[in-house]
This record gives C-alpha cells, sequence and structure tokens, in this order.
C-alpha cells in the first residue's frame, strides 16, 4: 500500500495531432503511442502512488531516433521526460507536466564487453541485474546493487547515482561510469569520458550527469568499469538488546580494520513487521537491532579470520555465519524482503537520509522522536556503512487529511534533524519530484543559483524533465 | 633542462595602481606583492620552462579574503589564476594573461580530521604529503600520491585531477573527495556535496570542480573520504626481455585476480638513463622493460601467496621481492628517480597519454614510431595499470627550431595514434595551457561546446584563468 494522496491528474502539456504527426515520421512504426494504457503505465513510476500521465510515450530504438525525438521536443517546446524502468523512489521519471515520455528501455544492447581491460559499453536500457550476470560470466563484477536491480535499467541508475548494500566496499553507480553517450535537449548527441581508467580531457561532464536525474541530457550508453568477482564470500548476522549498541558496533567494524563488502542495519519494528509474514532465525527474536555483514576476498580462510575478529569486537554477541550460497541468500532475504513488508503493512512516506557513520543511532533517535511528535510509527532499515537509512514514515490507521499534515511535519523536522546531524536529504533515491522542497533548505542560495545556471547551460529551453530537483 | 622555447613576455593585463590599491584595501599587510621575485616565482610552475608573470601576486588567508579578491576581480574585470605550489606539468596554474595569481598557499589548515567517520576537512593550501601524514597518525590512509605529493597542495591536486602510483588500486584524487567549498568568479561562495560517503542532493558539482584546473571556482577546501591504512604491504620487481612481454604482463596481473596497489612500467630507454647516476640491481641489467608491483592487505601471508601467484604466471622470471619497509623504498626509488633522470638527460616534451590497459605496447611502439620519423628519441614510464603513461619526447643535440618542428610533429602524431587506440590525451597531468591544441581533436565541437557552455555558467566574464582546457 503506498500513499495516494498526492495523486492528481496531470496538468501537464497537451500534445497537437499535428505535432505528434510530425514526431511519427521520425520514427520507426509501433515507436509511439497514445493509448490510454501506455499513458497510464508510463505516468507512474515506484514513489507512493502519484500519477502524472504523459501526452504520448515514445520508444526510440537508437541514439539516432533519440537525438530526432529531441529536435523535436525543441523545435515544438515540449517537456520531454526520460524514463528507464520507472523503479525510482522520489518521482524523477514522472511527466509531471505531461508532454513526451521517452522510454529509453529498447536501447536494450551490450555494445562490447572487454574482458581484457574489464569495461563493458553498455545502452541505456540494459536491466542492471542481466548487466551483472553477463559480466560475471566472465568473472567480472559490476557492484552496485539497488533493490530493483532485476527489473531496473543501467541508464536510470546513471540518472539517478543509485546504489545498494554494495556500495559499502565499492561506491555508487558513479564510481564505475568512466563515460557516457548522451543527447542533449537541442537533440546534439555528446560523448564524455572515455573507456579509459583516467580521463582528465577537459571537464569531467560524466560525472556531473551521473546523477543529474534526466534533466541536464538523455542518457544513451555507457562505458563502465567492471572489478573481479571475489572468489570468497561470507555473510554474518548479528542482533543486538540495543540500537545504541548497533549503531555503534557499525563503527566498530570499520575501526576493526575489516572492511565489509555490505553493512546493513535493521531496527526492531522492521525485523517484528517481517516476522508476521516470515520465519525469522531464533536469534533474531527480541533483538532490538540486527546488523548483517557481508564479506569478500580472495580466500574463505582470510574471511573467517576477519569474522573471528568482529566476533570478539562484539562478544558475546555470537553471530549467525552463512559460509554457502543457500544461508548466505536465506540471510540476505531477511534484509531484501522488509521495504515488502513495511509495505505490505501501511501506507508510508520514505525518507532516504544520509549521515555520517557516527550519527546512525542520533538519526534513528531522530526518526522516531519526528514520527512520534506527529503521532506517527517510524521503521528505519538500510545500508548504515554508507550512514543511508530508509526511514519510513507509517500512515496506520489515520485519515487522509490527518496523515498528509502529520506525514509533513514529521518529514520537515526529520529533515531538520538530519542536516543538523551533517548529513544530507537523500543517500541514493534523488531529489526528483518528491523531495525538492527540502533543497531550499539543504542547499545555500549561491549553490543553488549555480545549479539552476548549469541546468541552463544544459538546456535552455527547459524542456527536459522540467520541475525535478529545483524547487 | 627543460624546454625553453616557448618562454615568452607576458601579453597580460597589466593592473593599474588604482586598481592595486583597492586590492590592498581587501587584504591584510603581506598579502599582495609586485616584487620582481614574487611575480617572477608566481609566473612559472613545472610545465616546461614557460613563464608569465602576472601583474600582482595575492596570498589570501581566508574564504572571505579569496572572496573579496574575486568580488575586486569581477568589478575592475581583470584575470585571476589561482595558484596552488605550482608544481603542475600542463601549464594550468600560469598566468598566460598576466592579472593577478591568487596562490591559496595560505589557506593551509586542516580544519577537522573525524577518525570515526574516516573524513578530512583540509583547506586547499595543505601539502599533500602533510596531510597524508596527519591522517596516517590515526592509522588512516588518503591513496592519491602524485611524484610531488612533498610539496604539491590539496587543492591543486582537487582541481588537477591528480593521481600517482596507488590510484591502480585506489582510484583518482576525484574517487576521494565528498564536498568542496568554493569561490566563483563572482565572489560566491558555495559549498558542493557534503561529509557523507552518498550524497544526491541536486547536481554533484563537486565531482564537476574536481579535475577543472582552475577554470570554474576557486577551491578553498575539501572534505575528503580516507581509508584504512593496508597492515601489509609487498613490493615486487619483474625484469623482462621484451617490451611486449611486460606490456602483456601488465593484463596478466589483473587477470590472475590480484589486485596490485601499484603497477608501474618503464622502458629499457629509462632504466639506461637512471643507470648513468644510480646503483640497480642486476636483474635490471640488460632488461627491455621493468614492472614494479606493489601490494597491499591484511597480512604478509596473503600477499606473499598473491606474489606466488604472479610468480607463476611470469615464470621463469623471477621477481625481486621486497618485504621490508628499506627494501620496498630501494625499488620504488627505481621508479621515482626516472624523472629526474630524463629530465637531466635532455630538454623534453612529455605526453601524459592514457590508453586502455591492453593497448600499452601498441602505445609505446607508437610513441617510438612518432619520436623516430620525427628524428627524436622517446622514453616511456609510468602507470602501467592504468593505462597511462609519461612519453618524454627528447631533444638531445638538436637545435631550437629543429627541435620545436620535430617535437610538434611527433606529438601530434602521437596524439593521433593514441587517440586511434581509444586512448585519452591526459590520464592525470590535465590540458592546462600546452595540450589545449589536442582538444579539437579529442572531442566532438558538440562536446567541446558544452563545456564552454558550463564555463560560461560559472564565470560570465571569463576572468577566471583565462585561455586554459579551451583551445
Amino acid at each position: 500500500m503506498a500513499d495516494s494522496s498526492d495523486a492528481r491528474p496531470s496538468a501537464g502539456a497537451a500534445l497537437s495531432a499535428a505535432a505528434l504527426a510530425r514526431l511519427a515520421t521520425l520514427l520507426p512504426a509501433s515507436s509511439l503511442s497514445v493509448d490510454a494504457d501506455a499513458l497510464q503505465r508510463h505516468g507512474q513510476d515506484e514513489t507512493e502512488s502519484l500519477r502524472f500521465p504523459p501526452a504520448a510515450v515514445a520508444w526510440p530504438a537508437s541514439v539516432a531516433q533519440v537525438a530526432a525525438v529531441m529536435r523535436w521536443a525543441s523545435a515544438e517546446r515540449l517537456p520531454v521526460t526520460p524514463q528507464g524502468a520507472r523503479t525510482g523512489l522520489s518521482g524523477g521519471a514522472l511527466p509531471v507536466r505531461g508532454g513526451l515520455a521517452l522510454s529509453l528501455e529498447r536501447l536494450d544492447r551490450i555494445r562490447d564487453l572487454n574482458v581484457a581491460d574489464m569495461t563493458v559499453e553498455t545502452e541505456a536500457g540494459v536491466v542492471t541485474g542481466q548487466l551483472q550476470e553477463a559480466v560475471a560470466q566472465h568473472g567480472l563484477y559490476y557492484p552496485p546493487d539497488p533493490a530493483s536491480r532485476e527489473s531496473c535499467l543501467i541508464g536510470g541508475n546513471i540518472a539517478e547515482d543509485s546504489a545498494g548494500p554494495h556500495s559499502c566496499k565499492y561506491g555508487t553507480t558513479r564510481r564505475f561510469v568512466l563515460g557516457l553517450e548522451a543527447v542533449l535537449a537541442s537533440g546534439d548527441v555528446v560523448h564524455t569520458g572515455s573507456a579509459n581508467r583516467k580521463d582528465v580531457t577537459g571537464y569531467n561532464l560524466t560525472q556531473l550527469l551521473v546523477g543529474s536525474e534526466g534533466t541536464l541530457a538523455v542518457i544513451t550508453a555507457a562505458t563502465l568499469r567492471l572489478i573481479r568477482q571475489p572468489a570468497a564470500t561470507l555473510v554474518l548476522g548479528f542482533g543486538f538488546d540495543s540500537l545504541e549498541r548497533a549503531a555503534r558496533a557499525v563503527s566498530e567494524v570499520f575501526a576493526s580494520g575489516v572492511e565489509p563488502a555490505a553493512c546493513e542495519l535493521m531496527e526492531a519494528r522492521a525485523i517484528e513487521l517481517l516476522a508476521r509474514s516470515h520465519d525469522l532465525p531464533s536469534e533474531l527474536q527480541g533483538a532490538e537491532a540486527f546488523l548483517l555483514l557481508e564479506l569478500d576476498g580472495e580466500t574463505s580462510e582470510q574471511l573467517l579470520a576477519a569474522a573471528a575478529r568482529l566476533g570478539e569486537v562484539f562478544a558475546p554477541n555470537e553471530p549467525l555465519v552463512a559460509q554457502d550460497a543457500r544461508a548466505q541468500r536465506r540471510l540476505w532475504k531477511i534484509r531484501s524482503k522488509i521495504g515488502e513488508a513495511v509495505k505490505g503493512h501501511s501506507s508510508y512516506k520514505e525518507v532516504d537520509a544520509v549521515v555520517p557513520r557516527s550519527a546512525l543511532a542520533a538519526l534513528v533517535r531522530a526518526a522516531r522522536r519526528a514520527a512520534t511528535a506527529a503521532g506517527l510509527e517510524s521503521v528505519c532499515y538500510g545500508h548504515a556503512g554508507d550512514g543511508n537509512l530508509h526511514i519510513n514514515l507509517l500512515r496506520g490507521e489515520l485519515d487522509q487529511s490527518t496523515w498528509e499534515e502529520s506525514r509533513d511535519r514529521a518529514e520537515t523536522e526529520l529533515i531538520s534533524s538530519v542536516l543538523e546531524l551533517g548529513g544530507a536529504v537523500s543517500g541514493e533515491h534523488g531529489i526528483g519530484w518528491t523531495q525538492r522542497r527540502h533543497l531550499t533548505r539543504a542547499l545555500t542560495p549561491a549553490t543553488l543559483d549555480l545549479m539552476r545556471r548549469v541546468k541552463q547551460a544544459f538546456d535552455p529551453l527547459g524542456i527536459l524533465n522540467p520541475d525535478k530537483i529545483f524547487p
């Protein structure tokens, strides 16, 4: 159940029959639709239950076709919203001003997998999980693993700088992007960066485009850096009888010299909600917090030695240790099913807060305080190793207007605490449509103004994913 | 001996006595100079022997003073060239249009070292090596290690996205920059990013500013991510009887699953030049190429196991193995003294080419071919693990005009080969002043035009480090 209070009809740009006919001449048959079903489908993503149907949907299948669409949109002065698999959680892919939804899903070719140089050139429409499988067949590893990796597209990941549990050790999507092919609002095709591991030829537009949420250019392809698959992995679970202790444990892990590949935290309420639908290991019963660690490296012996070191750090807590793939999957399932369990329980509003690691316990306390003050419950879980928690504010049984008021109050209060803790509004979900109102608090006027000028430099007509990011 | 052929008097902006007097009111005493000595010193960096004295030098000691200087410069429409320690190798810090040299060396405070969160906030004028030592005292590690690290400033490293041998495993400077404080041409102070490990609050201006060579903003401070110091290191040296074999060995190292912290290659000519002034291990006598690897990790046993694996890959080549710090320094010295040895031998022109790793041998061959065709000698050495070689074209005994003509011909030819191999004009030295002419070949007009619009968005008057990067 997601929050439907913001669902509203699009007040967006209509598309004249003549403009549509001109667009149709630029694309092959079956590349354009105004069917109600298609408009409905491309009018939503995974953000709450927001709905903003576009006036039309286009599915170009090549960079030349994307360029033609953007030239058309520039000439017609019509808004274009680039879309991947629409799995985003901040409404970045919603056509909030109508116009054209530009789906990248047909640019779905892995152009070149270079095993020797450990790079892959992929089009934007390749599913992230499929890309990971394709490179894994050659012993290579593309670490960024958003929860939606079986359905999300790599282009969307790049546009949002997506991350996941393994960003703890390996970094977010941006750390793997060496170069981009992208289409500007004008229809000009630009190539940024290269397939080289170092490249300081002019401004790093690659790293500017990563995370720009489809507002600066339409990313059509990327060259990604790969690493070797680790030979061994080990998954550990620790229950803690206090949240403070678990949060402190996160810092202790890193201070011990062990660098986990993933370090995920779940607080008691998340575990309780999960227990309603899943059989959990007995060690989790009654735990106030659960920490899941994945270690990876060259040999199992090395990982077991690291695990022993952590065992000492957390004594007398005994870890759950998962050595084989099946046991590891079982432990990971505890973490990966929490989102669903929370969402199945109640309407919710999610805050994707990130803070310095040492402020994790303070963040959870701030979430509880903000929620309680507004008459709500909060549930925290997420990527503790990066200081990034997904804080769900639960609607419970509140009526619509009370919920809206309480939710907004709690969120405003929580973001204030996050910023006081030195944190940021979003760690990985982006600003998109739903987090814009916090930006004036998070950034100084001079910084925000500079971002607006950058937007202007890329998209002077303001047709590319309008009304996103900026308040 | 460096090439002095491009030395020329500055045709730069003069500074009226009135403008200078206005600037003097904005800064404390001893923060401004027009002494011939100072102008001479701040008119050069480590690039060949280029000299472009500014009209004045300012040494602000706070971000407020930097902001005041930039407001003044905007009002006066005068060029400002930000400078660190002037150790750059592409002329990025040269005041090619005169005006004001803005030295950041007095912003030399480490503002906050956060051991628990493994971050450090440092001002731009801190010497990179001193920053490394300060964090090492807490078991922390800042890996980027340009050759000039004992004198270069962290702000300059950020402006150039500097790198060094350890970028092989850890990445270049940009991978460690979480946030920046910077002053725009207008004098506005902006804050980009944060101290968080993930942050997708609006555009990533941090990563755009890294590597922008002082043309977009004056970087005054940065928050850097740190990692734990590896507990163990091992240094290996391998001599090869053919360059092809050594270049292939680089790819084999990575294919073996061993990820070296550093992977440096020297070709025979570099070793020969070094042998004139240094006692080299007998294993290097007659080698056509020398590969230096550093491994790091948690235990020596683990590293020795990895070394044994590499020994098999390179059999029958026997490695030189350095386990203790002294032996490691001795092997590293072979690599670190090459630059000096080459420079002491002849005037030279350096090309900082980077190619995909598998094209390393082709790159060295291309360098030899381009040099020979122009009647010059080439010497290659550098960061092979990143595909980044410093190619020195040697002047030898040529007269000035022959040298200039030969050098330009060889460089043009070499850059053509680099681009054909999928490489880039510069891996870590930047475009600055000396590499600008290659940019129109390396970038498409649409991409170059986009970079110009970004410059315009940051610096509409064009006063910040003018005539750099863009041809």
